[in-house]
């Protein structure tokens, strides 16, 4: 490949956001920490099998409702609407990872056109954006809540590169996520994992065309196309 | 409803199989057993991931490979190779829940046709059902390998439709899977929650007709249709 993407569309949940502090809010009401994984896991895997099936899930509220399941019969130290409303209040509070601003911010600088599109909610994303000093770094912050389907699907990535006005080809998925990697190359798209823990890449999945461990070596590693 | 299904499609994995075997494998290779519930969303997640972005992965395939990366810098008591065949071995190796052989002859017994459906593989559920002594009340043992895609897609279960010569409104998936029932509630088919585990049901997948609390309730709650 030759040339350079115009747009850059960034997915945001622990691609921009950190969710570490969704472990802490799990132990502040009195189970395990490491539950914050099975249950993400757990609302992805039901947030896909509706896309599969031809539905459009709501993020939040599979999130509440099968965080409801988790915790039911385990020895909460609240009421379980009050431990619910503690741990899914935590996603509207988390940051941005510390190589997010200066990544994204030269991404800018470089000229790319900047988007996010997000399984969850833009509102999210704004407070996100907002409150490390980005936001202005970013064309539009979009959500599947306005698309046809949730990311994996093609129409996800559709529905961004049409609201972008520009062709899948001419645009570059950045995500910590595999499943995400894959959908945007089965769109057409381009991608990059961002691969901050060292992990390895499942091969069942479309591999990336870049991988970087950081957001901050994403500019020299495009430029290392032209 | 006032006519019964002619044909009655049952999922395999932990419907008809008794999965809870796999936690003590997650022990044997010394991580803890907790650890085969976050494998198993972390294999469904990745496998609907596929299906929603139009491809068709391999159970085993996604299995082991979700099993290395969630093994992988963990304290194992086994070279990892060895650790992730240990546990993938258990699949082979488990037996039906005591509900099931009886739960199933009644139906047969009642005249309705039986056929299974996986995401997993029929050769599976074909020694399952051997070892429990019912592989003769199963016409088919229908894999998603052989279909256009994994469930819940509607692709899988009018291939099961059109395997079994009825239309899909004739038939009734029996599933522990909430995911399952939407899926195939979705594509027409009738459907039974089987709820061993006294959990509820998510607000945000299709409700199922039937709700059992074991596979021997079943006939009696189909009879009542008529």
């Amino acid at each position: 490949m030759t040339t350079s993407p115009s747009v850059i569309i960034f997915d945001v949940n622990e691609t921009l956001s950190d969710m570490s502090p969704m472990g802490a809010r799990f132990g502040e009401v009195g189970v395990p920490a490491e539950l914050a994984q099975l249950w993400f896991a757990t609302l992805l895997r039901d947030g896909f099998a509706l896309t599969a099936s031809g539905d459009n899930g709501s993020f939040a509220g599979i999130g509440a409702d099968a965080l409801r399941r988790l915790l039911t019969g385990r020895e909460v130290n609240r009421p379980l609407d009050v431990a619910v409303e503690h741990v899914m209040g935590g996603l509207a509070g988390l940051g941005v990872h510390p190589d997010v601003p200066e990544g994204v911010r030269a991404l800018a600088a470089a000229g790319f056109r900047l988007i996010t599109l997000s399984n969850g909610s833009a509102q999210i994303a704004e407070k996100l954006f907002r409150e490390a000093g980005i936001r202005g770094a970013f064309e539009s912050l979009l959500s599947v809540e306005d698309a046809p389907a949730w990311k994996p699907a093609r129409a996800a990535y559709e529905y961004a590169a049409a609201a972008s006005g520009v062709d899948p080809s001419g645009m570059l998925l950045v995500a910590v996520h595999p499943w995400d990697i894959h959908g945007a190359a089965r769109a057409g798209l381009r991608t990059a994992w961002l691969n901050r823990t060292g992990g390895s890449y499942p091969g069942y999945f479309e591999a990336p065309e870049f991988t970087v461990t950081a957001m901050t070596e994403l500019p020299t590693a495009l430029a290392a196309t032209h």
